[in-house]
Order: structure tokens, then C-alpha cells, then sequence
């Protein structure tokens, strides 16, 4: 039995008590958040302890585990305190929005034999993981196009938006991470990053994006296309397509049901789809956290690794330059 | 170039004169219609003469195809005038409702030589023929089931109810005739039928159906049903369905365009389906055409024969003696 | 809490066991089966106790309900012992095949006013319920047919087929309460069954069927036809299709993934669907299993009743004489 | 009834043969081709002459319209001389790949007050035309992206390749037009063009690509992808999806029949879609026909006009600057 400790009881934090507290190998010791009430009312929930400090919580004895889903600006300091304490580590993505600070935090949290995780839940999914399998088994050929579509069903609040460190490093690093996990070995060596303003009047006065698209290729030549939005009033939109020399492969939307409707106005009409991330990627979540545990009880490397959060990291960095810039921008990962 | 008398200038009349018109090897000579102002329109279109009789025409020397178009209750008739022509017959269906007549009729027109394709459009559908294909060529396996799904968009109006033989007669024959076509070999030698007045109050006063179902049983043990109804307001619903012991076949429904819409209340919604046969079967129809030319030209047999609208007409008879007695009841094709 | 005696402990037992388990009002404090080792193997599981007799099982104090997911013949017996007690009631359909038994023991139940939902999982299904909620609220419409294909994707050994009471009586009867469950207070009145033996050779050594299909009409006129098979090979095959005067929904089958593929010999081919009703219905079992917990806690009447049970079985009882006269068969709930 | 001449007898103008003879309007009075084999096989089968010379041909007084669909190095030449003669014109696309060339001939033919409509077919698909017409009566909303995925089956020959003028003129110069038919009235600012050699050794010997994406900006900030393939293996691939405000429309491939399998591999599988351009937009070049054809008779100005075909050259331009530059290109109209 693995004893987690939970930084963070918003949105995204209660739906990792659950999934920790209904799993089988897992124990929710400790809950821990700035707001002490949310921290309260989700550790009654689950039958944990509310962490006094953050600190206290993670260097507990019985902390086996450090699940970091508070603000991002947080993450580092967790992580670097967890790796000291010697704890295994789970992070929410984004890492971190400062590339110098990940830099750091990497030097540091070499010196300590720890798993670290980061929280690419897409890579999790069924139907994403099949679309990649198709890749990687050669059932679609030598890769040469990818399609991302990501869109949310509706922009975040304006305190959200100020510290979310901007569209294209807090939404489409998503779409980065994908694209990664997708490629494998073939690297993305160029980006292209558009932004407009269509949506969202606190994204234009914050100067941030609600509507963007991307090109990036790889070192193979293979060409890769993201398109993101803030707002798609039928759902979540959540689509990859692989294109290769033997055909495509397509991991397509999911309605909540399989009803189709026909009138006199329009005939297989399904229900809008998922509303948003954690009804979407549910069963990612599920599994995503399993084959954490897994990692960490069998004491073997994670499959979504701290420098996966900083590679992805440096995308976004790129496609800023190139929004910027009005260029093509070659990627340095050093 | 073969010279076309076309029998009946209505709906379906207006319909066949076209494709007649657009055909590389057909002539449309004369239009016969007892609406002489009808037949005079469409002669005038398609640069034809007006019939004076249906005789004449049949009878005229120009003449090689007598092409019947007109009510039922004309049908008979004209073919036994044109076998005694020595013509090529192509009859709409049903061919005739009265099994008497048809059986004297068989029996006259076996003393001529000449080539008589029934109109069951259906089987020239690429879709459906795809389906039967798979059956033949063992893509699903041993058939066990079928299911046709075979709905109107909207009921006929009284005349044409008054003179129409009955729902089962009028309609279901064309499901009757897809499910021997689909078939082959195997014979159907068992039928319940179920009938019900739901939709349309001229159907009632009549005494007539506006919704059914149907089982049938073949020789081999494979089960058949049918459900028909007299208005779906998507749109004329033709569904056919195979199922195997290696798998299923859907000919499903086709709509206008190509076109998906996503909004706030539904995703994946497609256009209506086709309004009607006319439009629905327009492949069908063009094709029907072209192979009834084929084996006028080459001297062969029609695949689609006068003995297929009698046996789907027997169907017809056994299953409203099904519905009047309750009981399933066994085809005696004799 | 309630505390859970779970009566069997084979497949499906040890699914409702783990539902059970995973639900915050319940806890499964008793496992019994006439297998000692599977009991034990599933009590161990769970943190469960092993009965040693059902009787002890039932009356022990501390039991709140008698979850009965046993073999068909001991359910009858169960259920009246557990009534006696004063227990809430859950039992897997069908309740029994002998309708004397089902009478004498609903005699017996009447005089305890206990709870008692029989297992009809499929009415909570999320894609079912929506379309008996649109026959219900008049998106379709006055409903006017129905159409269920229900097919399992490989058929029963040798052992359960012996014991399962026969087609109609174990696979039909539940696409007979889905009928009933969507027509609602309009009552089936009349049923045809067909039956073919094309699959099993041991369906057919035991005079069992692996085919059917069915024709049943309501009060009002509606009618409605459900197909069954033992084999489909593309998995199991659950669809339902509701049929108005405003037009169609179809509860379509569900595959595990979203994904789409496209090579150059087919397009747009999704995954196979879900095995069978464990995968399919996951969903549905455990609404199901809350909705019961629900009533028991807040004392209200189940949604399904120990009657639904009674009445899909004279449906089911209906169909066989159906098959043995050749008739079209009058139902009598009394 | 309109005499044309029909400028090129190849594959594409075998088909504008084709329609040009059915169509009520039309006549085909003159084929040319450099090729006198094939123009004299193209006139024969529709009873035509054979020009022997293109300005015979052009300038002879029965002569109405001038139907070029000839290599594009002979467009220029031929819509001048056409214009000259007084002749309506339709002209395939690319009018002619030289800018210069195009703005001379632009200045020359305005002296003549002859109707030019330029051959972007794709515009009278009836699904594109839905999604377009989506855009204008808002009922997306307002627009937001654009997704085009235009990919052909199969790379062309050596021979083509050579005098094509480069994928982004040849074939992308499709999608420019479409994205500007769309758009409307808001204008494309920006273009970014990524290519790739992956498919086709040819291609690559040639400096020319076989892989392609664009990003493009709207004057108001609407953000269009484009991607293309020379070598789709299920087909000829032809999406494209509209987002806005409001919701998304996506015109989807279409396959030739409405079948669906079902097997132990896959479900709901379709046939391959259209092979290439002359089946899947059969519909769209008959209609691009007869609207041509409408605006001749009744003196109307074409839809689609030579300013048309010269703006989506411009975009190929600027996409092939924005390739060689590594930056994002201004576009420039003047």
C-alpha cells in the first residue's frame, strides 16, 4: 500500500483523491492545500489528514508518494523538496513556465534516485494510445502527417487565465507532449505558432491567444499540424489523426452516449461530446495513475519522464519565438 | 438503337423517359398515357410521338421495347399485347395483384419468345447488391438473418391508396423480392405477417395498413424480417441488413451531402436522408435501364424475370392470409 | 451501510461483488455458493466472510439485503427466505422459468413488505434510457415500432445451456422487459416467435434454439420485433431503435475505442464492440446497483419489480407456444 | 444552344466532353487537341469536328464558347485569343503559373466584355457549398479556423510532374481557392508554407513536394490549415471543416456505396472513398457546367472569375516565397 500525499484539492486535485483513494494499492495519508478548507472538506471526504504544512506532509515517514496538482508556479519547489525527502513523484503538468527554473530543478533532482512522473493524461487514453500502437506497429506505414484538433468547450476564468502562464504553454503543451509521444524516436527539430483573438475579451486584454494553429516537423520530414481553441460549444474536441504510407488512422470524439437521432431536420445526430477533461479522460486518469503505481512499486523508470514536461516546455518556448518573431524556429533542447 | 413505347406518363413514367432519353442506345419513340395531355408534355420534352393507342404503339413495326409505366391494373394487358408483338417487355412492379391473371398471363406469353424484366429497382442499388454480394461470395459466411428496414417518407394520397392492392402488396413486394434476391437459391417457405393503422386515417377508412411487420422462415433456416411503415419524416429509410456466421452487412441509409454539423445540441448530425425512391434510386434506376438494354441487345435472359414478380406476389397473398388467420403460413409457390 | 449478502459466486457474482464493494453505502459482508472455493476466493477478495449456509447468510442480523447471482433454480427459494427475514431483495433475472413458482412464491412475498428489484441491467443503461426517455417525453413522437437486435457473441457451453431454460427464457427475456420497459403502460398483447438452430450443434442436440425472432404488438397498436443470435462475431451486439411519428432514435452498439481507420481496402472501420454484457453494461450494473441502494435507504418501491420479472416471463412463455402452434399467440398476465 | 469548343482532349476533358453533350444547353461542335488521335476519338464519339487548328476552332462564327481544359502552358494563349473573338470563356485551372503572364493577360482581356469563369470545381460540391453556405447565414457563428485535408491517391507521372508547376500550384492552388470561397469578403493576409519529400522519388528528383501544410490569416484573424498528400491509399481524401462561435460543419469524404461491415477485425467499416477527382466531384463539375452555362445565356458575371484564379496563384506565390525563407509572407494582391 502506497500512502500519497495530495498538494492541491481544486478541480483537478479531487479528481486524483478519488482515483488514488479507489485504488486498490493506494492510501490518501495526507491532503494539502493553501485554501485549508478545501484541503478539510476533501480530506473528510477520503479519510486523510490535513497536512499542516507542505513540508510536514512530504517529509512524513509514511509518505510513500508526493501527487503535485496545485498552481503551477508550486511545482518545482514540491518537486525539489520531494526528490530531498527521497519520495517518488507524481506532477500535473505543466511543470513549470520558466525553462531555467526546470533546467535547475533537473540538475537538483538528479542527485536523488526518484521517479518522477509528469501528468500527460492523454497518453493514457485508449483510443490516442491505439492511434500511437498504429504508429509504432507499422499498421499505418512510414509516418508522415500528424493532426492534432484541441479545443475546450469554454475559456477559464481571468484568475485562472493571469497565472496560467499563456495558451500555448498551458493548453497546447498538451498537444506538444502528444505530438512527442507520437513521433518517438523521430525528433521535432521546427515550429510554427499563429495566435488570434477571436473569443475571449480577458484573453485579449491579458494579450494572450484563444485561437492558435501550429506546424511543426520532424527530423524525418514528417509534418505535424496543431489547432487549438478556447471555446467549442459542442465539447471538449479532442482528435488525432495519423497519416502514413499504408493509411490513417483516426482517434476520433466520444459522446456520453451512443443514441443517434433522426427528424425531420437532420438524421444520425449524437449527443454533444464530453464536456471537458475529466469526463473525456477518465478511464487516462485511471490509468494513468496505475501505471505510476506501478513504476514505483516495481521500482522501474516512468514511461512520461520530468525531462518529457521540459521538452515539451521548450516547444512552447519555440512557437512563442516563431509568433513573435514571424519565423520558422529551429528547437534546442539543450 | 433500340425504339422505346413508353406505357404511362406519370411520376414513374417521367422518371424512366429521362434515363430512356439519356441512354447511348435507346430511341424514345411514342409516350401512350390515357391522360393525353401528360403523354403530349413528356413526348414534347424528349422529342417522342404521342401514342394514339397503346395498341398502335406496341404494335408499330419502329417498335422494340415496350416499356410499362402505367397503373397496375393495366399491366397484364399491355404485356400480353406486346409478347404477341414478339417486343421486348419491361413491366414497372407489381406486375399485377390478381395470382389468376398473372398464372394465365405466364402461360400466354410463354408461347413468344421474348425477354420480360420486372421492375425491382432495389436489386440494381449499388449498396444493396453489395450486400448480396458478400452473402454469395461467402464474406459473412453462412447467412442466418436478414433484416430490411423499408419505411415511405409519407403516406400516398386516397386515389392512389384505392387502387394500390393493399400495403403488402404495394409495398412490402419490393422487400418481398429483395429478400429472394438476397436469398439466391434458398427459398422462403414460411410467413407471419403483422399489420397495424397507426399514421394515416385514409389508410384506416380503407381498411388498409400503414405500419407492418414481417418474419419469414427459408428452407435453409434463415430468418427474415421486414418492418415497413407508410411515413418516416427523415426520409424514405432503406436499410438491408446480412448476418453470418462470419460477420454483418449493413446497406445503410444515404444522405444528400457529405455534411457533419457539431453544436450545442448535437454532434455528428447529418442531412435528412433521400426524400424519396426517385431520388434514393436514381443509380438504380439509370442501371436497371442499362441492363435491361444489355440483354435485349445480347439476346439473354433478364435477371430479374416475370417469375420473380409472381413469387413475390405469392408472398404478398401468404402474408395477408397470415394476418387474416393469425397463423404462420407456408408458401406453396405452385 | 448496508450490509451485502451476496448469494453466487461465479461470473457474474464476482462482477456485482466488486460493484458492491466499490459502492460507499454498502459493504459485502457475506459471500455463500455451493462452490465453498469460489465463495472463499471471492470473500478473501473482498475482506468478506464466507457463509456457511445461505440460510445463515439470510438471517444473520446484521444483513441488510440478500443479493441473490445464483444459478436460476435456487432463486425462487432465496428470495422467499429472505422475504421471511425481512430482508431487502435484489435477484438476478430471470427470477425462475416456472411460472407456478413464480406465482405461489409472489403469494408468499406479499405478506413481507420487503423490497424485491429484479436484475433487468439493460434499463439503465445510459444510451437505452435516453431512448425510452424520448418515447417517454414525445421527441419520437406516438411511438408506433420498435426494434431490438440482441445477439450474444459466442455461444453457451454445453453445462449452462442444459440448466439456462432455453433461449426465450434466458436471452429474450431480456429484450421482452425492454420492450415493456419502453412501451410503458401501453401492454404487449399478442407475440410470434420464430426459432432456427444454424449455430450450435449442442443448442440443437438439446432441442435449443441459436436464432430467433420475434413479433409482438401492444394495446395500442405498436409493434415491436426483436432479433436474437448466439454468435455474432464482431461482439455483442446490443441495439435499440425506437420508431414515431416525429422521427427515430437508435441505441447504437458502443466500441472500446474511438478510433477510425482507413487503409485501401476500407475506410472510416471502427474497433470490434464490447465482448459481452460485463464490458457492455458496466455502466448499467452499477446505476443499477445505486439506484436499489437508493431505494432501500430512502424505503421507496424499485423501478423494477419481482412483477417485471413475472410478466417478461409469460412473455417468454408466450413466444414458445407461439413456436409450437404456429400461432400468433394472445398474452395472459394473469 | 450554345456551340462550344473544347480546348484538350485528355482525361479531364473527356469528362467536360461528356457533360458538355448531355447538357440540354450545349453543344459540342469542335474538339481540338495536339494530339489529332485523341481529338479525333473525343469527336467521333460525340459527333463533333475536329478542329485543325485551335484559332479555326476559336475564331469560326458558329463558335460560343471556348472550354479550355488543354495543358496550362496554352491558357493564356487561348483565353486571349478567345477574348479577341468576342467567345465566352471557362477556363481549368491554374490559368497559367507565370504572375506576370496572368496580369498582362488580365489587362488585354479587359478590353473585351467577355464572361471568364476559371475552374475551381470544388466550389459547386453540394457539401462544400453547405459548409460555405453555414459560414454566410451564421449559423456557425462567427468563423474562427478553417481545417482543409486535400490528399490524392496516388503521386502523378514524371511527364505531369514536369510542366505542373509545383505542388503548390498545381494542387494546393485547389485549397487557396477554397479557403478564399469561405472566407468571403474577409480577405487572407498571411501565409506559412511547410513541405516534405516522403512519398515519391520523383518528386524529390524534381525539387518538388509530395507533403504539405499552410497556416493562413484572414484579414480578421481567422486562422486556416491546409494539408495535402500526393498519396492517400484509401483514396481521395476531401475535408473540409468550418469553426466558429457558434459551432462546426465538416464536409466529409463520401464512399460509393452506404455499406458497412461488421467482422472480427472491425465494425462499421465503409468501402475505400472516391478513387480521385472525376468520381467524387461528378456532381460538383456538372453543376460548375451549368452554372457556367446559366451565366452565358442570361449575361450574368461568373461566379468564379479570372481575378479568382489570379488571387489563388498569388497565395501559391507567397506559400513557395514563405517555403524558401523559413518566415511568414505578407500577401501581397497588386
Amino acid at each position: 500500500m502506497l500512502n500519497f500525499v495530495l498538494m492541491g484539492a481544486g478541480r483537478i486535485g479531487k479528481m486524483h483523491a478519488q482515483n488514488i483513494f479507489l485504488h486498490p494499492n493506494c492510501n490518501l495519508s495526507f491532503v494539502y492545500d493553501v485554501n485549508q478548507e478545501s484541503a478539510t472538506d476533501l480530506a473528510n471526504k477520503y479519510n486523510s489528514k490535513v497536512a499542516s504544512s507542505a513540508e510536514e506532509a512530504i517529509s512524513s515517514k509514511e509518505t510513500d508518494v508526493v501527487f503535485i496538482a496545485s498552481a503551477t508556479p508550486t511545482h518545482i519547489n514540491f518537486i525539489t523538496k520531494a526528490a530531498q525527502s527521497g519520495k517518488a513523484i507524481f506532477c500535473e503538468k505543466p511543470s513549470e513556465f520558466d525553462i531555467e527554473k526546470v533546467n535547475q530543478c533537473l540538475k537538483e533532482v538528479k542527485n536523488y534516485d526518484v521517479p518522477i512522473q509528469i501528468g500527460f493524461n492523454r497518453r493514457f487514453d485508449n483510443s490516442h494510445r491505439k492511434v500511437k500502437l498504429a504508429k509504432e506497429n507499422g499498421e499505418i506505414g512510414e509516418l508522415e502527417m500528424v493532426i492534432i484538433s484541441s479545443r475546450d468547450p469554454e475559456p477559464p476564468g481571468l484568475d485562472y487565465l493571469k497565472v496560467a502562464g499563456g495558451f500555448f504553454r498551458d493548453t497546447t503543451i498538451h498537444d506538444f507532449d502528444l505530438s512527442r509521444f507520437i513521433l518517438g524516436e523521430d525528433q521535432i527539430v521546427e515550429v510554427t505558432a499563429y495566435g488570434s483573438q477571436l473569443i475571449s475579451q480577458e484573453c485579449k486584454d491579458l494579450g494572450d491567444h484563444d485561437t492558435a494553429m501550429f506546424i511543426m516537423k520532424s527530423q524525418k520530414g514528417v509534418l505535424i499540424h496543431i489547432n487549438n481553441s478556447r471555446r467549442a460549444v459542442y465539447g471538449y474536441d479532442q482528435r488525432v489523426e495519423v497519416f502514413g504510407s499504408k493509411g490513417m488512422m483516426i482517434s476520433n470524439n466520444q459522446s456520453v452516449t451512443s443514441v443517434e437521432k433522426f427528424d425531420d431536420k437532420s438524421t444520425y445526430a449524437k449527443d454533444p461530446i464530453h464536456f471537458f477533461f475529466i469526463e473525456r479522460y477518465d478511464q487516462a486518469y485511471k490509468d494513468q495513475l496505475d501505471a505510476f503505481v506501478k513504476i514505483v512499486i516495481n521500482k522501474e523508470k516512468p514511461s512520461v519522464t520530468f525531462e518529457d514536461g521540459r521538452n515539451a516546455l521548450i516547444l512552447a518556448n519555440a512557437a512563442y519565438e516563431s509568433f513573435e518573431t514571424g519565423k520558422s524556429v529551429r528547437v534546442d533542447y539543450k
